[in-house]
């Protein structure tokens, strides 16, 4: 960390694919045979610690995944909830959007609760979507990087379990920072990368869930790929996954969560992000930018910054000038505003950060932008 | 090539993950953003590198898909045949097999053609079939790894196409060495991978397909992470993956093209195949080994032999044996008779293929089997 980037070899201020360290990459120079001893020992000891990792003990298991986490959400959606049920989905950006595609073109019927881009859904009004009895299932997004917020997870499990229905989390982004202990939070599944807070390299990604539901759900998937139940229970009968897996994602992977615990887990890694996070958006604020969330609803995971409001500013060439210098940021993903995001997760710490605040405030001052101020502020 | 491997780098004889060369898996070093230009460039560089060495031009596309190959084949399956939709299927093996259940899954009709694991299926008996005019696809493997079969795309192809209906192959094991030319073959859509004759490392494979079918897609398929239509649309107006893409598994397989290439493309990689594959065979012949298949069937990708008769002989044994000296082998697929598998693909040669039937014969004389007969030889 505290490394001085360039374009060739950029910090990644992206909420995946991010910033791996030099050791996730050079676990990568192996050929692993997947049915070979030594890649199910691999594969069994990975699974083992994402279980340990969610707090949920011997009634969970993990479930990996090859593809990309849209796959894994698709995948989870379309395992559990059953063929012929309903399921509210709380939406307030892409993520949570692109969740209700998945299920209408699977076939599953959807109930949306929609809030704005940068308002967290309320427990309370869940609780009277629910007295539609006919919803078996309730999903939601942890933290959604379109906006960088977060929701209200504890608040809303706890509204779920109470009225008897069942929870999926797309915890994509968020999980390995912000945990949710599965002893405290009810959900039949969470859905969760290897290549955000756990800071592996992008092509996996992984499911907890509760086993006993799981095993009720032979047959349930709408795709053969896609299934976990066909891909938990193989891997507990062979320690092999079912199709070719992707042996180097997976070594990478395996390293990641060592230098993970290493670190100090989720308590470690989560204080460092809410660090980069804080001197970021106090760094931007010194700059003139405003975010785009109350601090309240921010995770430290992904801020979006509104877009300045001087005429000399344009996203490309701001976006450009960084990337020259070695700092690659995300565009805006908003509906209505124009914004950019920059993320606080990957390798990286607060010497990162203050490079990425100084070198932003250095291009402004190349475009000829006065300062970060927009419209609104 | 012509390396010692040994137990922790071992020389894969499988059909992937198989061994790449180390400039591959250098290629994985570098942390790439998923929206940053240089990616962006890489990206559409392999696209264009894939619908080259199709020999398709300009009526045909690349798109890529994260996951293993099954996944890649069933997106094409949901994307390419409708709804309501009715497919015949050719199979002699288990991956004709897993494509039967993915169309049952996604409720495609199918009608299915079964021959022996050592039959390769006839394109009259095609035409039979297709005296179903209710059939509007034909699907089938080109090389059914269960076996290492060769399956006669270019004469099943030519009956198809004269019946007016349309054809979809998994090419998974043979694309890059048994090349089908597009203008030669005419099939909607082929799907491959990766990491297997274009030698690169597992996590993603693609679609090779006439763009004005899949234009024709949209909304077709099943599901929202398998839709090829969605996919390749959005890649071609931004040129960017439509969700995070695998960037190190991209820049291996780029890495892997300009190797391909450099080597002479399909007819040089196809030739160091054949010879790898004449020179196990014939080696393993002297050992007293038996082919599961008839020369005429074997595609140079992998060889089926049958275990041998001698009481003395155990799988697990003789594979623990073999991986301890660096050498991993493939156990059999097939459903009655008990064989393994030796791959000929890969990056090694001749002399690698040397190496793996001296330690063959080491091995059984270490565990005292006398040699490799078989009972029915």
């Amino acid at each position: 960390m505290g490394r001085k980037p360039t374009a060739d070899e950029p910090l990644l201020l992206t909420p995946g694919p991010l910033t791996t360290t030099a050791s996730v990459k050079r676990a990568m120079l192996k050929d692993w045979g997947s049915w070979d001893e030594p890649f199910r020992d691999l594969n069994a000891d990975l699974r083992r610690r994402l279980v340990d990792i969610s707090g949920g003990g011997d009634d969970y298991t993990a479930v990996p995944l090859q593809g990309s986490g849209t796959f894994v959400v698709e995948a989870m959606l379309g395992t559990f909830i059953p063929r012929g049920g309903k399921v509210l989905m709380l939406a307030n950006g892409a993520y949570g959007e692109r969740a209700i595609k998945v299920c209408e073109r699977m076939g599953r019927e959807t109930v949306a609760y929609r809030t704005a881009e940068d308002e967290a859904p309320s427990a309370e009004k869940v609780a009277e979507f629910l007295q539609d009895e006919t919803i078996d299932y309730v999903f939601m997004v942890h933290c959604e990087t379109t906006s960088g917020i977060r929701n209200p997870v504890e608040a809303v499990a706890a509204v779920v379990a109470e009225k008897g229905r069942r929870l999926l989390v797309d915890a994509m982004s968020a999980y390995g920072a912000l945990q949710l202990d599965a002893k405290v939070v009810q959900y039949d599944a969470i859905a969760a990368s290897a290549n955000k807070c756990l800071e592996s390299v992008p092509g996996m990604g992984f499911v907890i869930c509760n086993k006993s539901v799981l095993a009720e759900r032979e047959g349930n998937a709408h795709s053969v790929s896609l299934d976990l139940f066909d891909q938990w229970s193989y891997m507990e009968k062979t320690r092999q996954w079912r199709f070719t897996p992707p042996t180097h994602v997976i070594a990478a992977f395996h390293q990641a969560m060592l230098e993970y615990e290493a670190e100090g887990g989720a308590p470690a890694r989560g204080a460092r992000y809410e660090v980069n996070c804080e001197r970021l958006v106090n760094g931007m604020r010194a700059l003139g930018f405003r975010t785009f969330l109350d601090d309240a609803n921010q995770a430290p995971i992904i801020v979006c910054f509104h877009a300045p409001e001087d005429p000399n500013y344009d996203f490309a060439d701001f976006y450009g000038r960084l990337a020259k210098r070695g700092y690659v940021i995300y565009p805006g993903k908003l509906t209505a505003v124009e914004t950019f995001r920059v993320g606080c997760i990957g390798s990286m710490g607060p010497s990162d950060v203050e490079g990425v605040v100084a070198t932003v405030a250095e291009v402004l001052a190349e475009m000829g932008v006065a300062d970060g101020r927009s419209h609104a502020a």
